[in-house]
Order: C-alpha cells, then structure tokens, then sequence
C-alpha cells in the first residue's frame, strides 16, 4: 500500500521537470494515506535526473517524524503537514517556483478568474497570502508558511478543493488535488492561467475579472453532480 | 468515405499538441461530410497521448445526435455545428486555449491587422465576440457560443471565409478552414499573430494596424483568382 | 559549382526552422554566384519539411528569368534580387517572419543597439524602413520592397556590410551576409537582440542607447583588420 | 589534475547551450587551480557542437599567458583574471548573453531580491555596474571590466561569495562559484530570476524587494553554519 504511494508520488514528481514546471531541485510532491496517519514526500535536495523510489520519504501525519526512509524529508514537509491537516479530502500536494504563478507570488496579487482556462479549475481567483510576519519567519518558517495559506482560505471562506491552489507571498505556488497526478495538473494549470492573466495585463490593465455566471458554469460543467464534461 | 474523414480529423487532432496549440485536453478539431450530413469530433475529455480513431464521434449535422462511435462527443461539439450550419464552405473547425490567442479573448479585444504575417491569413482584424448574456450562458451555452460567433460576423459584415477565426470573449479563439488540416494552420498562425500583436502592445502602445492597401496586396497574393504564391 | 552554391541554400534554408526562425514556409534564404550571374533562392510555399535540392531555383541575378529548376521561384525573389544587385559584397540573404524581430518591423521602430549582443554583430541600429507607398504596393511590390531598403540605408549612411540587417515596416527581417550561413546567424542574432530589446523596454522605457565607444569597440573586435576574436 | 580541471570546465561549457543560456559562441566557462596558479578556459569563438578537451585552454592566474593549449584563449579571458584575483574562494566563473539578464545589464538595473527563488541563492540584489568610461573601453577593456566588476562589490560592501553574480552594463551577466557547476548553476538561477523580476515589473511596476527577514531565512536555511537544506 505504501508502495503504491511511493510510485504514485514519485512518478508525480518526475513529471514536474517534464512539465516545464521544475528546474534543478526546486519543487516537490506528496501525497497522504490518511488511513495510515503517513505522508510519503521527496528527500531534500535530490535531483531529478537521479531520483528514484529511496528517495521518496514516509512520515507521520500527526508529528512529521519519519516512518520510513534513509533520508532527510524535503524542507518544506512541515508546509504539506499543515495543508494536509487542515484540508480534508486533499491526497496529494505539490510546490514549485514555476515562473509565471511565482512572480504573481512576488507582485503579491491574486490571480483572477480571467476566463474559461482559469473557471475549469479554479472556481474564483487564486489567492495570494499576505506577508509573512518576522516571529513567522524567524520561528517554525514551514510550518508558518503552511498556516498562512490555511487562514487565508478560511478568512476569505474559500472551499480548498474548489479553489485548489494557493500562492504564498514572495515565495510562490502550492497546490493540491485528490491525488498527486491531480495536484500536478493544477500546478501545470495554475502556470497557464498566471501565464495568459500576465499578458492580460500588458493588453489591458486593470482588466475587469470574468462574469460569474460564465465562471459557475464553465466550473460545474466538470466538477460537481451536475458535470457533464469527459467520458 | 467516414474512415477517411476519421482520420483526416484525428491527424488534425494529435497535431494540435505538437505544434504547442493545446496541454491537457484543451482542444478539439472536427471536420464535416456535408453530403452525408455528418460531422466528426473527438471524444470529450480524451488525452492526445492515448487518442486513436474509436476517440471520433460522427454525429448529424442536422440536430447533433451521435451517428457513430460510443463515446460522448466534445462538449464544445454544438459550437461546432452552429458554425458549420452559418458558415459554407468551411470543412473543418478547430478550438484551442492557446495561451496568446486566449489573453486577447480576456481581454475582450480583436486582434488587429498589424502586419503581412497577418495578412497572408486574415483579410482584416480577427473579431472577438461580445460578453454572452446570462440568458445565454445558462441555457443551451455550447450553441449560444457557435451563435455568438456567427452574429459577430454578421453584424460586423466579416466574410468568414477570408477571416477564417474568432475570438469568443473571456474564453478563446476557434478557427477553420476547408479542411481539419487548413484549420488548425490557421489556429497556429492566429496564436503567432497574437504573440506578435501583444509585442507591439509592449513597443507602441496604441499601433494603428497596417495599411489597407499593403492588406489587400498579402491577402490577395495567397488567396483568390490573382494568387502568386506557391506552385 | 551552381551544385554547391544549391547545396549551402538548401542547408541554410534547412537551419531557419531548427533555429526557431520560421514556422511554415515563412521564411527563404538565397546565395548569389556573381561571377555566374546567377542567384539560388528557395521554391515558393515549399515546406521545410520535404524540401530537397530540386526545390532550390536558379534565377539570373540581371532579370529574375529561372535559368534551372521546374519549380516558381520564391514570390521574394525580387526582393531578394534588388538586394543583391544594390549591396556589393553581399553572398547570402534571409527573410523571415521571426516574431521579435516583426513586432519591432510591425511598430516601425528601428531595433537600437542597447547592448554589446548587438554591438557584436550590428555596428548600429538596426533600421526599420519608411511605409510603401500606395504605388509602390499595387505595382512591382516585391522588387520595391528590395528599393525601399536600399533606399533607407543609401539616405541613412549606413554600410549594409557592418548593418547586415533591415526591418521592412509592417513586414518583417531581411539579414544579409557573405555567405547564406552568414546571413542564417544574422538572422537568429537579430531575433535575439529583438527579444532582449523587447525586454529592456518593459523595464525602462524610453531607454537609450549603448554608448558609442562601447558599441565601436564591440563591433571592431569582432570584423576587420584589428579584430582579435576567435582564432 | 590539470585533465581533471579541463575536464570539469569542458562539461560546464557544454552545460551553457543544453541549458538555454548561449546560442552560437555567447558565452564562457572558466575554472581555476590557485595552488598551481593556473586557470583553464575555453579557446576563443569555438562552436560548442564541435568543442572539446583541446579546445581547453591554461592561462598562467599571475599573467594571463598560455601555459598549454594550441589555441587563443577566450577573449574574455582577463575579466575571468581580474575576478579570480579579487574573490578569494571562487573556484568557476561563467559568462554567458542569457536574455533575461542581459535585459536588465542593457537597462543599467539591479535585480532585486523579489523572492524565495532568488534569496536561495543571491543574499541581496544582484548588482549592475556602472557604465565604463571611454578610457577603460579604449585601453585594457576586458580586464577593466572584470576591474569594475570588483569595484562594485567593494564599494557597496557587498560579499562575493553571498552574491555570486555581477550583470555588467551594457554588457551582461557574470556568475560565480566554488566550482565551475557551481557557476553554471548560478548562471542559470540568475536568468531565471531575472526572468521572473522582468514580470513582476509588468505585474506591479516599482514593486519593492522581499522583506529582509525572509530574504535571510531562505539564504541561511541553504548556505552556511545553519543550513537544513538537502541531505
């Protein structure tokens, strides 16, 4: 069971780089058993040319101690432990600094729903967190980084599987699905939309986000009980 | 007579991809038998990776029913027909979210005739529609984005056949041809032009399009009876 | 001897696509023989894919006449002629739709040597040509199109043989150089300093130019009797 | 150990172009042995398709004269000299035309710290120096390049080794390392952030830097005494 969430955990790393997502170490995935208490997420540092199934890392859902593996978790495991805790129904997660999504992170805006690309996805804009305080930083940073995203979803009272991306001021993108391969095609999503929501920006600033009535259906045409899109 | 129409608009299809038009699943070609009455589409939600001819649904061009195949069309497949019904002489229509094209359907702007890289293709600006109504949206919406479309051309008194594109506002572009294959040509010309056009957004803010008579002289040099171009 | 002179065309024809300087069967290099009196230049709308050396068109460099070869000649051949026939020392030429380079051609600017990329190549801006009159355009276009160039360095001052390229305004990049090899390099340098120049007016807009000291020293490095680059 | 040397100089030259940092001959990689006092880069104008250990070549760190190696060495080779001399502890150095840093040396700005990306390699701004004065261009113009280069960091204090990269006005990107991958990893970090700092210029015209706490956690959670990153 553990080993079929490493490989799914690791294949969904691997195509970070292939996605154009990812370059040297500078991303990663997890994905959670939650019946187990265990998340499996890379080791730190590793390339991706050379990683493989010793590489991914099993620790506990309730203190982030390693359950299995010879290896250091990534730095950023006590940020998935925290989204993880507090999103439920979220199996998998991912972090990049794609280039697009993350200089939306460094402006410090939101990514609005511009249009149909964005509202499959995406059921609102996608939220940037506000700055990090010093005592945030300066303490248990990751962990910080985690709950900044989780209050900035719960004081805007935004549902995280309907809006399933977050982008942490002067940092970048996180974001999440019901399993790993989900939470990478919103990341590569996620670097599409900041990418057209960019270069709206240069033909039309200040562009007035979407209507609501287009955003709701082109969302629930493939999310929801009313779906009608794919096979 | 079908198979080979299959095939026609499968090859259109897997080009998309290829040619960096469509990631995901975010595109659809068909491609029209007017004698026959029947339009071929790909299968909604299919991956390109795994696409192959049991993927192309034939279905009436008269009132959209599936003809042949088992599984479900393309959602956008009564976009498609609305179009092939207004407009004659078109045999095939692609759809993208290709990422250029897209920023200027956000930003509710048409594409202008800048330059002879457009003017070989588009006899004038490609039109991008008007928001849709509520109304709309929330009745039969896939239709309503093929009549869009249509009234834009109308209205403006656009011949589609020499502006073989559209922009659908807050959505993306469509395009066609006499065939899948001229098509989706057009689609990566419309994408190359919209990449050139936000670039003279950044270098002239406000560039008046092209000459009317340098216009003419491309167009006219690759299309119609006084044709020059090619063999 | 026509067999090698055909044979170094189609490589450099072959080169624009593989750069990422055409798409299509925009784009067309030629080479002269000017003892032979005689220019080879690409078939009109041959696609790159499929091109071979029975695609590749003797014409005499004193009318245009095809003297070998069953297909049509480029449709800028003319062009192409007027170029060789005014700028002495010139082997090689290049037209392209490069996208960087048309969108300064498309906003009528010259590109200005901001740095030491161009001054490497280009000793000075590259000149962007005035609009064609009416009747330059509804007349013998093509060969005009060739004058218009001509004329712009003839006025300007500019020796074409240290500015080896032009943007032809609303057009595109013609690049020039000793050999078709030659010309191919301008015009991928020419792209690139295209794109860095695209760049530097988003970051300050209105800059200026390099200094001159620094762009002679560039430029002199690289050609003539006091070069020291390379071995 | 000199073949180890050119051995390791050898593949981070060949890096540059697998990387999309340099087309043509655009850039160079040097690497240095203090106890020999020798440093080893690459000959002058050489092709990297064709590049190999011959084309390695060792220049005394004392004078800049060939100690072994048939062929020039990189024009650059006395702005690679004067870093050598000053920074203590650099052990690779690259240059390259990357387009997103050359941007910014051509408009004359820092790169500021905009973000996490940056700040887990360049512990501040990366700096642009001034423009060099006529007579610099004029007299020993590569070594007083590497000499303003120094100048720079010396005048504001800033610590090579913290900020291992210099963009040169007018010019382009300089990076740095303990080893020359070390260089090259910092070479493409560089155009990558000026990538990103490019568009958040457009995102948010004046943006300011990150905060300085957070720009500290992420340099000191990767280098130095305190570092938790990797394994």
């Amino acid at each position: 069971m553990l080993d079929e969430l490493k490989a799914a955990v690791l294949a969904a790393n691997l195509d970070l780089p292939k996605l154009g997502l990812v370059i040297l170490t500078w991303g990663n995935v997890s994905g959670v058993d939650r019946a187990k208490g265990l998340m499996v997420i890379k080791a730190s540092g590793v390339g991706y040319g050379e990683m493989g199934l010793s590489d991914m890392v099993a620790v506990s859902l309730a203190d982030g101690k390693v359950v299995e593996g010879d290896k250091r978790p990534s730095s950023d495991t006590e940020t998935h432990l925290a989204l993880y805790r507090a999103f439920e129904g979220v199996g998998g997660i991912v972090h990049t600094h794609s280039p697009n999504a993350t200089a939306w992170a460094q402006a410090g805006l939101d990514i609005p729903a511009q249009g149909t690309t964005h509202a499959d996805y995406f059921h609102g804009p996608v939220p940037c967190t506000r700055d990090m305080a010093d005592s945030e930083i300066e303490g248990d940073y990751e962990a910080a980084t985690g709950e900044v995203i989780v209050k900035t979803f719960q004081e805007r009272g935004v549902d995280p599987l309907s809006v399933p991306a977050a982008l942490v001021r002067s940092h970048g993108p996180f974001t999440w699905g019901r399993t790993p391969a989900k939470a990478v095609e919103n990341a590569l999503v996620l670097e599409e939309v900041a990418k057209m929501g960019l270069w709206g920006a240069i033909l039309r600033p200040g562009l007035a986000p979407m209507g609501k009535t287009l955003l709701d259906r082109h969302y629930l045409r493939k999310h929801g009980p009313g779906a009608y899109y794919g096979q």
